[in-house]
């Protein structure tokens, strides 16, 4: 089973995988938490141009996305595909949806673009994905009280509006896959949504 | 003016492509020599990723891919169109046909996938492209001339010999724009085979 968790900064995602994560582990299933960007030493590296704050040079909408699908090839190859063949629940920090929300509806980058990316380059879908939704402030509030913002936690609430807006178009179009969480609650109760569909 | 310089390694591309630089230089001309992957600061960050070895892990062929393009649509963006609308020759060492030939051709990635990358991410091909031929162990005997071997010069000889051969069925799909230079020749002899072409 490949689970991916969604959403917008801060909004609760890493607290949530870890319950569940722990969740399972008491079950002694065999479970892998990831996270992308990243999930391997080099996905890791590409992470790290991803998020780095540059002022020298803007970093342009194709190369982010670009970057990113360089990063989801290795840890598809490297990580996801491995554990899911050896019977392992995979549980991951931001999938393709992340693109989609934040380069397209974001970004503003085509759908195409993303489609086509998809097709040649992402083997496997996750078969649940929950969607942590949450006012924007309340996220950013939260993101703000850890410490130094990333590049991307720099931009401007607009931005983050439509990365939302990107969220909820998925879930009309996927509702099989993709379940809204209401992320405005307490942890323990976030965490008994998602139980309670799994 | 766009002309891109193609060829295996250590074949004299860069060499060239100096001397062209200078010669357009020596005319007045407004020049831009640039390389691939690279070409700014941040595509020459994906570079080190692209050139690193790894012993640790090993990237995959569309990791490499994409990262290949990541570089290129940063590079397309910031160096090559600003220097081609504003009327300059650019001069670039290695471009989209190196992908052809190390991560299809070499590789045996499917060409299908960079075909959709072009369409998607290459707005300008080259005017002309200059491939410099020669055997393989010609080009590699001057590399290991120049020191350390970096993770693509580390590759075999049979390697080499299929992206030769997919730089050779380039210049037969289109003759018009990939002109073969014999690069067995001396430096200035290679450079003016070029000029007579130019
Ligand atoms: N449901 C919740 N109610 C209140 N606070 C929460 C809740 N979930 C997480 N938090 C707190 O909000 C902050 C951000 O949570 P977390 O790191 O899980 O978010 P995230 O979605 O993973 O963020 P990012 O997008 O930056 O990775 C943390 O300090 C966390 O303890
Ligand atoms: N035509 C030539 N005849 C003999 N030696 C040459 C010739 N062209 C280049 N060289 C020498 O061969 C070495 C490799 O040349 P160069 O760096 O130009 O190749 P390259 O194709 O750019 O290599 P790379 O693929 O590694 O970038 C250099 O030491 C250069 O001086
Ligand atoms: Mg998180
Ligand atoms: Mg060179």
């Amino acid at each position: 089973m490949f689970i991916s968790f969604e959403g917008t900064e801060g909004v609760g995602k890493t607290t949530l995988i870890r319950k569940i994560y722990e969740h399972f582990q008491s079950q002694a299933q065999d479970v892998v938490l990831t996270r992308e960007p990243g999930g391997t030493p080099m996905a890791e590296q590409i992470r790290d141009l991803l998020l780095a704050v540059n002022h020298e040079e803007q970093m342009c909408n194709d190369t982010e996305l670009l970057l990113m699908y360089a990063a989801r090839a290795q840890h598809i190859a490297q990580v996801i595909m491995p554990a899911l063949e050896a019977g392992k629940i995979v549980l991951c920090d931001r999938f393709t949806d992340a693109s989609f929300a934040y380069q397209c509806a974001g970004r503003g980058l085509s759908e195409s673009k993303l489609q086509m990316l998809n097709e040649h380059f992402v083997s496997r879908m996750p078969d649940v994905t929950f969607w942590l939704d949450a006012p924007i402030e309340l996220g950013m509030d939260r993101a703000r009280a850890r410490g130094a913002l990333d590049r991307f936690e720099q931009e401007k609430v607009t931005f983050f509006e439509k990365v939302r807006s990107g969220y909820a178009s998925l879930a009309m179009r996927e509702p099989q896959r993709v379940k809204r969480l209401d992320a405005t609650q307490s942890p323990e109760h976030v965490f008994t949504q998602a139980m309670n569909y799994l």
